[in-house]
């Protein structure tokens, strides 16, 4: 059985909105049933009408919720709140998966020191598949790790190897983002991370790569720091919508303007759900012994019925058992 | 008068397109004569065909120049490159302005070391209008530094404040990209810096932004390590390729998106010109004691057109008076 425990609490539009993404994936599951079981994990009152769907979800009652500005350490020690119980029902093996659109920072920490890390992994890291040319790459560290060392970032492009092989790559390449194409580019992080890539992953490793790159689809996994990986990810989302603006604004200057768009509806329509955060749903905070995955703190209840579906192919494709033996394989 | 130096040798397509774009600025120039002169520099060979602009040039023989993938330090030693003879008609006061599409290290390490600093200023920053909803946004260092100091982010948005002046906003705000908007966000180098800016700043200062902050204008100044602004500048480009990508293949697959992309032919291109880095043509290298201008690698002769244009406001306009002014007032 593929259990996901449900932060009910997390998120700017919680619990209303999480509760509403959990109930499109549970009319789903009722209409299709599958072998699933949904531990929904929040406030007493956040809790009702749940019951319409007692085949599927299991309830279990917190005292306490982070709110979103709560520091990382703070959750560790609020340990009534929604978010750390559904951690323990991971580390516990009573659930397979978490699904969260709370703090990112406290997200990380459960899951660190609550969950737990894989053997191997210093650090766990967001990773985001990211539109392209052709299909996707794999962003990873997309914002977990402002501060990163060069041997984190190996452990990263391990673990978005394996991520890109679950998404259907079969022999995915990696590249480092940096300022530049050439081997002795960026800073003596860069430089370092580069040499050990080299050496680790031999002809898998494609070398530099630059912010262009990303969306090019150049490699299939791009490797990053956390803080470069959250501004690249935000100001793909910033240029979209200057771009929608854009076409917005056009379409009402002129007649021309406006039968275009609307003929091009359809088009514009596909570029904007492509690069729209909610039709991923949720990101894998991986390097973690079991399976996270973090909802974009603004998710509406689409992004989190997305969100589930994610955490229940994460569970399905075995995504932990193939990290862990990735891992192995490399410490040989 | 104004005495614009060119490194005609610099750049991906030197010096063809390079000398094209001169003669698009002379062209323009001899039908509207203006009190400009252009110095331009480089091999014996390129600087033929010059001749028939004799009123507006002065012609400089170099003996070296620079390729592409120069080091730096290499820049300094190769003093009869085209690039270093022209950052000396700049150190001479022979000039006003250099332009160049050659490698950005070496126009960095020629700025700073063969023309100098403006007092105050520890390392010169790239500034890049960028575009927004509403019109515009400096971004501030794209590119030069990947490794920065919280004072230098400092002298960055000071730099960044007069240039957005100068481009017309009457009071600009500035803001410190970081992975989240509250005040204890990003590594240690963002926290100090934000003490700082906080301190110098007052109301100028708006605070943490985000990468997508950057194109929907949030700021007018966008205060970043060389680093992270690079990646953010690269993004944008590929977003936007991936955007008009998408749009021509939907318009190949049915006659819909085929009509639809014609009729909305003028919209599409005004995006992709808002968006191409050539419009630009080049970025200032500010914090230099005279106006340089770094025009993209791969520029072709209307990004060099383009960059000329940018050279010759930014005298006009006394950009280099008025960053010294900004610099004393702060030291005061």
């Amino acid at each position: 059985m593929n259990r996901i425990a449900l932060d009910l609490m997390g998120g700017d539009r919680a619990p209303e909105e999480i509760k509403a993404g959990a109930f499109m994936y549970l009319d789903e599951l009722r209409k299709k049933p599958k072998d699933v079981k949904l531990l929904v994990v929040g406030l007493p009152d956040a809790l009702k009408s749940f019951e319409q769907y007692s085949d599927f979800v299991e309830l279990i009652e917190a005292q306490d919720y982070l709110p979103m500005d709560v520091k990382p350490t703070d959750a560790l020690r609020r340990r009534e709140s929604s978010m750390y119980i559904a951690s323990t029902l991971v580390k516990e093996k009573r659930a397979d998966a978490i699904v969260s659109a709370g703090n990112t920072g406290a997200l990380l920490s459960c899951a660190t020191l609550v969950v737990g890390r894989i053997k191997g992994i210093d650090r766990p890291a967001l990773a985001v598949p990211v539109p392209t040319v052709k299909d996707f790459t794999v962003l990873i560290d997309a914002g977990a790790n402002a501060e990163v060392k060069p041997e984190w970032l190996l452990q990263f492009a391990i673990m978005g190897i394996e991520y890109a092989k679950i998404l259907g790559k079969s022999s995915p390449k990696v590249g480092l983002l940096n300022v530049g194409s050439e081997e002795n580019k960026g800073t003596e992080r860069e430089k370092q991370a580069y040499a050990l890539l080299k050496e680790h992953l031999k002809e898998t490793f494609y070398g530099n790569v630059e912010g262009n790159d990303i969306n090019l689809g150049t490699v299939d996994v791009v490797v990053t720091d956390g803080f470069s990986g959250n501004i690249a990810m935000k100001t793909m989302e910033g240029v979209a919508k200057l771009i929608s603006n854009t076409i917005k604004q056009e379409a009402k200057k002129s007649i021309d303007g406006l039968i275009g768009a609307l003929i091009f509806a359809r088009t514009l329509k596909k570029l904007k759900k492509k690069l729209d955060p909610r039709t991923y749903g949720g990101s894998f905070f991986l390097g973690v012994d079991g399976v996270v995955v973090k909802a974009h703190g603004n998710s509406d209840r689409l992004a989190i019925y997305n969100a589930l579906k994610v955490a229940t192919n994460g569970v399905d494709q075995g995504i932990i058992e193939k990290m862990k033996e990735a891992m192995n394989r490399i410490q040989e």
